[in-house]
């Protein structure tokens, strides 16, 4: 049995509290509030998120004191919004990760510095790369709540790490395998959600599932062409941990940055949506990060460029759409 | 402006007839029954399947004389089910496509003789390849009748042929691209079947996304190992003749095959699905062909195999999907 600290209270990290701690692995569990925490303590489920999820106290232990829950864990797996991760770890001294293996389960990238979770836990804390694991899917954190068979890939430089990983994880309905790609599943989980808010600006507009079926095979060689720039390799992305993971964001009517596209393909403006929605989808940050990153690699991405300009350059999603349709094959 | 007979009354015949048509080139439509052929030409609608979409009679003949609607045309449609080939062409001279271009529209292949359409009417009416074309999704009739944004992919040895194929579908609604690999999609669109009933045996038996997932990830990588076995060659599957085709009916709620699945998943027999639906999904011979081809070549298919168990061998559904979900990853 292996310590394990969490670092977030979604509705991804809840499914990953239960996995693991159903494992009998010991968790401690960090929230941002103390209300959360004792809801957590007095009623054994998450306030907020897959509240039918019970969990056993004598596995779970929730906290708001990160450093003592990070201290005594032997992996710690981040679980929250890219967005906040900078803001989440600013007051630790540097050498809190020291040998401890860290595991991303967050599906963006820290604004701003354009990196990626695991680029800037190295950077940052000194975390070397084959100390690090990702966490990729396909799976939504409510089929797990259900128990529903699920499917998760552990990208790590070093497979035994990975392995050791997937050891904690698997159980009656989840299958875990390692993948040695680190980068290039971190970075397809980052584009899916590109992808998924395109999907939605064109379910917004009423284009329908030919022209989905259309868009997720242009997105497959969009990222296949991404990837090879950013990190070129050998890798099959007809695998789960690219393409299924972009087929169950993108098929999801759950999927935030779905949802958040289809309302600004309705004519939403961003601000708005965003307002609507109360929080921000992660594909939002990633359309501008990838981007940006796109500058210097000058790869043809049509479906990540006509999202960046609607998002941030205000031209309407009408046209860019019906640009892009031209462009698909 | 190209003459076109159009064999079958279906909807996806119905769809074929209203692109070229509209498109201002003479299309001879062959009906079975003469009460569809009176019903067109009063109101103007095919009485049985997208019965929303107008037609030109003009440019719009329906026919019951499949003789006299092939020997006034220069491209001939195939638009009936596989298991109706042999039967609707069967009295017709050996000589009849002589000098005409042959373009399948059909997802599936001639049962017993197991072979693909385009073999069939090279051995059985001596059409050469080079003077046939296969017609590939991603594409629901449907949302053609809707004029949804949709794209088709023509197969053609020449892609001269196919180009010009293409030329008679291209209009506001409709992007056409040629691709030569006629064998791979035409197998593809087969084999896209009997993926969209196993996932519908899946839902069936309440798995869910994420496992759906999963399948079709593992599903791109058995259908690229059986391309490769049967017609090896480059082919980029990412592209919409193959991923979009199987996307499309995989996710679809409307596909026959994946509704037929899903009540074997639930428990019917499959006879009482198919007298339910009142009529056999293309998948349910594909998967049996396949099947029977693959004994030669001897790749692993372990979700059409697990479909013919359930289909051909009465195993039962959950212990057939249980061992096959151990076998993806």
């Amino acid at each position: 049995m292996e310590s394990v600290a969490v670092i977030g209270g979604g509705s991804w990290a809840t499914a990953l509290v239960k996995i693991i701690s159903e494992n009998k692995n010991p968790v401690k569990w960090w929230f941002r509030h103390a209300a959360d925490v004792a809801h957590l303590q007095t009623y054994r489920h998450n306030a907020r998120y897959l509240s039918g999820v019970t969990f056993d106290l004598q596995f779970v232990e929730p906290s708001t004191d990160l450093a003592a829950v990070i201290k005594q864990a032997k992996w710690v797996i981040l679980a929250v919004p890219a967005a906040f991760v900078e803001s989440v770890l600013q007051n630790l001294p540097a050498d809190i990760f020291s040998g401890k293996f860290l595991v991303s389960a967050i599906k963006g990238m820290i604004p701003e510095k354009n990196c990626l979770v695991t680029e800037y836990l190295q950077t940052n804390f000194r975390v070397p790369m084959n100390q690090q694991c990702v966490i990729a899917g396909p799976c939504h954190a409510e089929e797990v709540a259900l128990e529903k068979q699920s499917y998760l890939s552990i990208g790590a430089l070093d497979k035994e790490l990975a392995e050791s990983f997937c050891a904690l994880l698997r159980n009656r309905y989840v299958r875990a395998t390692p993948v040695e790609d680190i980068y290039g599943i971190e970075y397809c989980a980052v584009m899916k959600n590109i992808i998924a808010l395109a999907c939605g600006i064109a379910h917004g507009l009423n284009y329908g599932d030919n022209f989905q079926a259309v868009m997720v095979s242009n997105a497959m060689q969009e990222i296949e062409a991404f990837l090879q720039a950013i990190h070129p390799g050998a890798r099959n992305l007809s695998g789960s941990a690219y393409l299924g993971d972009l087929l169950v964001t993108a098929y999801s009517q759950f999927s935030r940055n779905r949802t958040f596209g289809n309302m600004v393909g309705r004519g939403y403006s961003v601000k708005s949506a965003q307002v609507e929605m109360n929080m921000i989808a992660e594909g939002y940050y990633a359309v501008k990060i990838i981007h940006e990153l796109n500058k210097k690699l000058r790869v043809p991405m049509p479906i990540t460029s006509a999202a960046y300009n609607i998002l941030y350059e205000r031209i309407s999603p009408p046209i860019e759409i019906a640009i892009l349709k031209e462009k698909f094959h």
